[in-house]
């Protein structure tokens, strides 16, 4: 995050305009993703790394109270000090919080009062935002980016409750998010090698942002490759399920397969097979699985095997981000598993105090995926972002795309 | 359960009649006891053992649906058939059902959508009731019966369940079930030993009800023994708590031990200790304990610790039911756990077919507990009743007395 | 145990050279059992409920070292000290002990130590036999009745170990334990009801021995039952499977229906189908099942499974001892699991001290079993004889018979 | 593995006598190292990332039994063929394998037989030695380099056991490993960046080797940097301890505190306080910690918390080799773990077949170690070599050295 860049240059008001609307903007999304959904469904949590709905309301309003209102706000009355415990997520710095498994036994605060801790907060942070400085509109300019994140997160974690209800009920019947489109057959595209910069360089844009963990930029060097043209698509990787993908361990990282015969993989989460059908249950219902989407859904460990199974290989963070710089986004509707473990670019240096926690700390048995999804909200993508999971998360919106050699 | 009584010489109007209030008041009861709890609160489940309020409310629906409807009512059109296996609790002869830990899981269908399966039944079965068999008589009785049993499990359940938010809300500002009383000094009561006979017989009442383990009556030989006049008061066992009670080893059965150890029990299920003060976290919040009530939540290991640090010991189930003839049910408040192990009696057999998985095939494992509990439904107590917990359970209202020799 | 009993007219030197005789078969027996097995055998442990075989010889020896040596041999210097620590199996009392499911960890004190270790403590045994006093012998009799149950889980242990090892690798060659007989067909045996005596009574032999938990004595209320007149055979017990007996979970007790779902259990213990026959591991190697032989290996559940699909029941242990009584020694080849929970005797109390931790606190979530088995030592048995195992034990050597009605 | 390097003009005798003389000495070292140790001994397994040293004996003889010996000795017998499910570690080409957390329930075969089976197999491997392809010579070569790595992993493996083992035995007095020096004052060695070579690049010596994933040499970009002369010593450590390092969230990665609490690290593993002064578990016993010695047997987790702590970082792998070049071999005494999650280099590929499951199938979720430790064998060490762990792992002799900037 670009906090030493000075934008004395800019006339303050109107960066205070902008980062108002982006503020109101991104509050708004979140209130729209979360209003289809009933009281009950917004209060379940269907696994330790999924959050309630309600929870997502409430951890993005928080961080507005705790990172800007309390420090900067001096006249500012915090809704319910309890909160402050509830919904502080993993920030070491700022005190206890509730166990994160946790989350889905909080019946209480009800959603009536989440609407109201939002909008007390709203009001708030409006009145800080008629007059504040560079610092505090860099801090909400980062809240509107980590509430983005959790508006993902928000429709990842539903999707994976509502798939735990055997009736298989659907979170809208309004498609929200872009409407995959068909795949044209796969083309290789080369890219020269040699040093390379990569990483995020910032910009005099008034609402500038990057994550911390995408700088410095820095220069890297790469061997010639190619790289396909788009990801793999269902049809393709229905015929490495034909083909015994799942049952083959020569394919597989030696973890990747434990995790296929523990959890009794044999195909994408959210994959059922009826007869002679694969369905796929999605965000509105149950349905055909098409073959011409890019699989979704599937772990690094999946990526990672079909890639063996292709004669192929994934390409590392730093080749999709200069493929990408040369042939602009490649990534429209998955997340794309890349083969690089998340680790600090050099000279990386976290964000200091509490913010800090927001990346670095979790640089370790994650794999980064690159580009954006068709649950990302709109904005929020960049060539250098760099998301991240462990090698057999499912329940994000993940596929993948091959590199040669 | 009497199903083999005939009453032919009660007017069957005058029985369906009776048959009929019993099943309003029942159904109403449960609707009250939920009323107080919102959607959320009625959706989440902390623990395997326990279960959501609104899974309460449509299982008991299910028993009806399931029992008599489906059975005894031709043109009855079922509510949803997905319902049937959603709200099956542990029939194995009725079909597959939902997981017990998974119950925390459902969002759908929501509250109004439970509400309206209950009404949906009720009608049907107000139909039922105009004009039907003994035998259909009998199962509703047993339903009756049965949702009383979910009533008490329903306040047990969403105690526990509030209690997990660690700002211990309240179910309700009003009091829902008798106020405890002050407890008097101890006093011990003679029974002659000898034959005794105990178990439920069919009496001539009109809305005669007991369990099938209440049956057969039959004889026992019991010895001279004396009985403690009221439950083991919270004063006494705090002074058990302060002897080291929950750090001495040779007073615990060596499982009881364990699990003080793995649990970390230092004193009842949910008492806290405020500096030098304990308090209790009730259906009304957080309070001070009272040395006058009778001891709750304590396991049958706790119950049998105390007993051999106060040199005495618990009283069987027979014990306890001979005393109850002698000198009046003996309990009140609380449900007291005894020295027998939940066994069938002499000649016992279970109901036939899916209703015959009602009791029988949970007799392994479980300690009795006799009388009634502050959360027992009026009418619902009997001399011969037999209440079955594992012997680590402590989130029932569960105390117990002292007998001796 | 029969602490009370005055023997003085005995000649106090015949009990003595009766007891040290006793001593010093007993302990001979462990070290023959012990015998065929290499030091690799005796370390390993295969699961938290089995012992590695040299703890068992260790465990004996340390019980005469601290309840006879340290109080009773003034100049008596310990082994190791560390012993106390590593072989005290569960005497809270006694101190602090090396964690039960880590015993197979424990490479030294090697099997060479084990030896002298016993050697030292013998020696040491015979000196205190020469001239001691009556309770001493009381404790000697005991420690050798507490070390043929240890010869008995010796084997029982070192079976289950040995079938740890894909290789089936045999225990010996030879026979250690009575052949098994063929089963004649079953014919029912009538036992009046009435008002039985029950448990044991002190008797005027030098040797008398019983358990604190056979009780005291006391009478019992039965009613008119029927017994088999021998065990459950292998042959009925292929019917029981062949009719789909593990796949029907009506004649289960719940929580045995979930173990048979949770362990996939198919047959008895030990079983291994090889095409189309049963095989079964034992420990002179894997052969052929028997029909005509007792089945053994079975858990309570599969004891109550088959007696509910044979439209019978298991006897109560006070039946069985009455029937017992009766015939003569109902059982030869395996311990019979019993209805009856593991309780105490009215009037019971355990031994004073760390020896009355012996027997009492386990009396929680077991089930009895009754007579003796091909691995019991001889002159180990009694008609009142109270085995006792969680209902889900299966290794050791255990089988059923059934009553009625 | 240089399978590609012709050596053409070697004289062919000379080569093979090289490799005989290497496979003669490496299979005697296993046997030295095993030596000290008694039947039991050999034969536990306190984790299932550890294996008993009677399963590391057999194991590395396996492996030349399949890949030497089954496929170019045709008149070879099998000593016994239950051994090929018994010792196959993982390679899944070759087929089923003992599950590997039940290594230690092996006690069969003892370790006689084990010692046979090695001398069968080297008479056998004798004979091939005298006349062989090249083929062979290569699969000898990495034969040994196998057993050289087990010899270490028996050290590491055998002194975790001991140390389960509340007496603390010792593995041996004498020293079997180069005795720890005193550390100089750490003095920073400033490198040059820009384009390195890294990985191994095959030379024209006659026993010529590397494991796969050290291939193909490569070029990296580095920055300027400075790395640290020598490891972090205990006396170094003993400050981040007594400054709270254990006890400060803010300085770890988010599951490394995760695992701090679970395991209730506050030290190095094997790191007991007594009184005020540390002990350390050594393959000899229990002693003082030396300060001047270097930290041994901490995570990664645990050397990026110092690292950060110190205001520093770890080197990565590129780095720590580039440094190794360019002073010397950098470590004597501890593998030191690097900033570098364990991948496959560019354009890496595995030996083909089941030798292919070597190294490939674990990079995921580990780090890479460079350098050597006390326990590695003589001959056994390389610039190029890449150890990997997974970053919670500290029973391998592991520590760290501080880079910068």
């Amino acid at each position: 995050m670009a906090t030493q860049s000075s934008r004395a240059f800019f006339v303050p008001e109107e960066r205070r305009g902008r980062v108002a609307d982006l503020y109101r903007r991104v509050r708004a999304h979140t209130e729209a993703l979360a209003a289809p959904l009933s009281a009950e469904d917004q209060t379940i949590q269907s696994m330790p790394d999924a959050s309630p709905t309600k929870w997502h309301r409430a951890h993005t309003t928080w961080f507005f109270e705790t990172f800007v209102l309390k420090p900067f706000a001096p006249d500012y009355t915090p809704y319910d000090e309890a909160f402050g415990y509830l919904f502080n997520s993993y920030y070491e710095a700022v005190g206890p919080r509730h166990a994160r498994p946790l989350r889905g036994l909080l019946s209480r605060p009800g959603i009536e009062t989440i609407a109201a801790y939002r909008a007390h907060v709203d009001t708030a942070m409006e009145r800080v935002l008629e007059s504040c400085s560079d610092e505090v509109l860099e801090r909400v300019i980062l809240g509107a980016h980590h509430e983005q994140q959790h508006q993902e997160l928000l429709l990842t974690d539903i999707k994976h409750a509502l798939h735990a209800n055997p009736t298989f009920p659907s979170y809208s019947s309004e498609r929200v998010a872009t409407l995959p489109r068909p795949v044209p057959p796969l083309e290789w595209q080369p890219v020269k090698g040699g040093i390379h910069s990569v990483g995020h360089t910032p910009s005099q844009d008034v609402l500038e942002f990057a994550f911390d963990n995408e700088t410095p930029a820095h220069e890297v060097l790469l061997r010639d490759f190619a790289i396909a043209d788009r990801p793999v698509s269902n049809g393709e990787f229905r015929a490495f399920i034909a083909d015994g993908g799942y049952r083959r361990p020569e394919l597989w990282l030696s973890e990747g397969w434990a995790t296929v015969q523990a959890q009794l993989w044999e195909a994408p989460e959210y994959w059922h097979r009826r007869g002679e059908e694969w369905h796929v249950f999605t965000l509105h219902g149950l349905r055909r699985v098409r073959d011409d989407e890019p699989v979704c859904h599937v772990s690094f460990f999946e990526a990672a095997a079909y890639a063996e199974w292709a004669n192929c290989r994934l390409p590392t963070e730093f080749e999709w981000e200069v493929a990408a710089r040369q042939f602009g986004n490649l990534s429209r509707d998955v997340w794309e598993w890349t083969a690089s473990p998340y680790s600090p670019y050099p000279g990386y240096r976290p964000l200091s105090g509490a913010l800090g926690e927001y990346n670095g700390k979790f640089m370790i048995n994650q794999m980064v995926l690159r580009g954006r999804s068709c649950a990302t909200p709109q904005g929020h993508e960049r060539l250098t972002y760099r998301n991240f999971f462990p090698p057999a998360a499912r329940w994000q919106f993940s596929g993948f795309r091959l590199a040669s050699p």
